[in-house]
């Protein structure tokens, strides 16, 4: 190894007691290891370790042995527990040095906030002689790219997940991108996939996903959608570019229907909100099994004020007949978990709220039955402008809270099918 | 070490390529850890290593060099790629051998359902020689307690998590005790805080914390609330208890104001519905800036609708106008975001939906400022029975979501309070 050329095999070493004794997850780990996958660093083993010098020691050291470059997480912070900058120095025999900017930083929020204590902090301003500052977005503590021209490379992050996320990013990725391969670009797109499940999308696109080495297509299936990453590498990001978007296409003339957005930071609420926001399209909803949680969804987008003036929790059957005016013959006769209730919910909540869409949420969250029916069945009503309001039937599984989840997000698909065909 | 007592030092190796690269998170060894804390086993290191056999038996081998007993996760199942139990078998110079009640649990499942093919599974009923069994309650993959009077011990758990957490509740933890010291029993309670800091509960119980260590008292924080582990050993259950109660009884007299219940896997609106259910009192909401989210919390509870008929999200003010009938002149008058207007939103949706409890949620959820007040300017109002209806106001930082979340923890808060005075 040069010191031009950064290693291909990477370990990960986080840092910190409370990891270790499982009390919070390795979050930045695994985000890290996605990152580094997607440019071709491999990662074949990562480490948790406490809080304690001896043993952040060994686990460097058995790092050191297996991998060309060794990544910590954790420890710049600016305690007396706070001490993987100086484990890793005296390590590489380097001194720490201040790093200007992260002083000037500190300083001048002691100044202007007036509660910072400087001296405490200073220490999160060092950083590693002969390494490669990387800037904290979200915090004081200074990150380090130190390659190293006679043994390991190391990076160094900070552990709380904003800063770390952020320096990731930010710093970490457009560095080492510039290091590898010199003339090698990468592209990567995420593709993000509601209404269908991992099983159905993999066997759709199954040519697409075994035979192709660039790009390559890796699926991933969370609770209540999937996401596909296209990756490919050229001698330009143009052409790289060009690969991403073929495939891309092949993609989406199988399942574009499914396809509400791009983007690992995207969700199917901002996608859906946004467009309202955009096409001044104003939504309600009338929530019984979500109780709430439909509107509170939306309701974490910024913005989300302009097209979403409120609306109703109806849990109670007296509930849904006071505030939706509902007729209580409508709920005897065909029940409260149905096609005809959802309908009502959803238009009532539309004309109560002057709304262009309204929805309506019913169904049996579990874990009792309801009505005759197993929980999981959902009727989900939309009232969509002057169309006429109709409903969808569900079936869900996996207990109360994901019946709950995918419900809202089975809402939030049929808001987005109908702006789609609008 | 002798093969009669366990050591006190362990290593968690979990293996699997999609943990290594951050497709799923290591939940089995964050829980793990938790429980071999409980019972004084020291964890000092975790490691994951992808599908990969050199590199496992890489990592066995540095484990075994600094750990007393390691423990492996996953690679037990019925798969080629699953070659944990080989290696290490071949590791520790023994023969797998076949379980033969596994074997017979894999023969009757094949007879019943016809589909399952005996061939793959069969390896799934083998074990280490001379290890300890521990039953599968959810699989067929049987892990192994290999104590080893030459050298490290050995577990071997399943990877899924519904087959690895009964194995380590059911099977590998009474095992455990009753290795561990003989004679010694421990006792650990999970005590729960809520409207307190980390910083300001740990000055509080600084002596206790820093001078004890039977029991032993560890903090944690998460996003609205903070934990305390009381765990003490003794020749004897009584006796353990004893001495986590002693302590509970001082922790309870400085912050007992801010107890809010027992257990790892409790919540405060677990807590507080629970409350309201065996107290048959009511409860509603109108939430603006959470938008929902306090009714959807509270919804999450099975059993709510016993005393949650549902309430009202009015985010515009028109909203608040028009479903709560709160007279625009309040809101022109004071602000939307002003301590009367969340007194009115809290009386009218109590009025409104005939409840014995009524909450106000008004505030700036951000990232924006709103009528010139900062995001995270939150007031909450309460009108519980008949008292007079009160609002308090809160200043939180962390962006939007953080905000939101805050906001509901402290409606929840209030409630509970409430309840303890009355």
């Amino acid at each position: 190894m040069n010191d031009e050329v950064i290693g291909m095999n990477a370990e990960i070493v986080a840092v910190g007691t409370e990891l270790l004794l499982g009390q919070i997850a390795n979050t930045n780990g695994a985000y890290l290891a996605q990152k580094l996958a997607e440019i071709g660093i491999n990662v074949y083993y990562q480490t948790v370790v406490g809080d304690n010098p001896e043993r952040l020691e060994t686990a460097l050291r058995v790092a050191e042995s297996r991998s060309d470059i060794v990544m910590t997480i954790g420890g710049l912070g600016p305690t007396d527990d706070d001490l993987t900058k100086q484990i890793v120095a005296a390590h590489l025999n380097e001194q720490l040095v201040v790093d200007a900017a992260a002083q000037k930083k500190i300083d001048d929020y002691a100044r202007t906030s007036g509660t910072l204590k400087t001296s405490n902090n200073a220490k999160q301003a060092l950083k590693i002689n002969h390494a490669v500052s990387l800037t904290n977005h979200n915090g004081f503590a200074v990150g380090d790219l130190y390659l190293n021209a006679h043994g390991t490379d190391y990076v160094l992050l900070p552990g709380p997940p904003s800063e770390c996320l952020m320096m990731i990013d930010r710093e970490l990725m457009p560095h080492l991108k510039k290091q590898l391969h010199g003339d090698v670009v990468f592209k990567s797109k995420v593709l993000r996939f509601v209404g269908v499940g991992e099983a159905q999308l993999v066997t759709d696109l199954q040519d697409l996903i075994e035979n192709q080495t660039n790009p390559t297509i890796a699926p991933y299936a969370k609770t209540a959608e999937v996401t596909l990453r296209v990756t490919a590498t050229a001698t330009d990001e143009q052409a790289a570019t060009a690969l991403v978007d073929q495939t891309i296409t092949q993609i989406m003339a199988r399942d574009g229907e499914y396809f509400y957005g791009y983007g690992d930071d995207n969700s199917l609420a901002s996608v859906v909100v946004n467009q309202l926001i955009d096409r001044k399209l104003s939504i309600t909803a009338a929530e019984s099994l979500t109780a709430g949680q439909f509107q509170g969804t939306i309701g974490s987008v910024p913005g989300v004020s302009a097209v979403f003036p409120g609306g109703f929790v109806t849990y109670a059957n007296e509930a849904k007949h006071r505030l939706l005016d509902i007729p209580n013959t409508v709920i005897e006769h065909f029940g409260v978990v149905s096609k005809e209730t959802a309908i009502w919910m959803a238009k009532q909540a539309r004309e109560k709220m002057k709304t262009d869409i309204g929805l309506g949420f019913t169904g049996v969250a579990g874990p009792d039955e309801l009505e005759g029916q197993p929980a999981g069945t959902v009727w989900i009503g939309i009232a969509y402008r002057d169309q006429a309001p109709e409903a969808f039937l569900y079936h869900f599984t996996n207990g109360r809270q994901v019946i709950r989840e995918r419900s809202v997000m089975s809402g939030l698909n049929l808001v987005r099918q109908r702006l789609d065909a609008d």
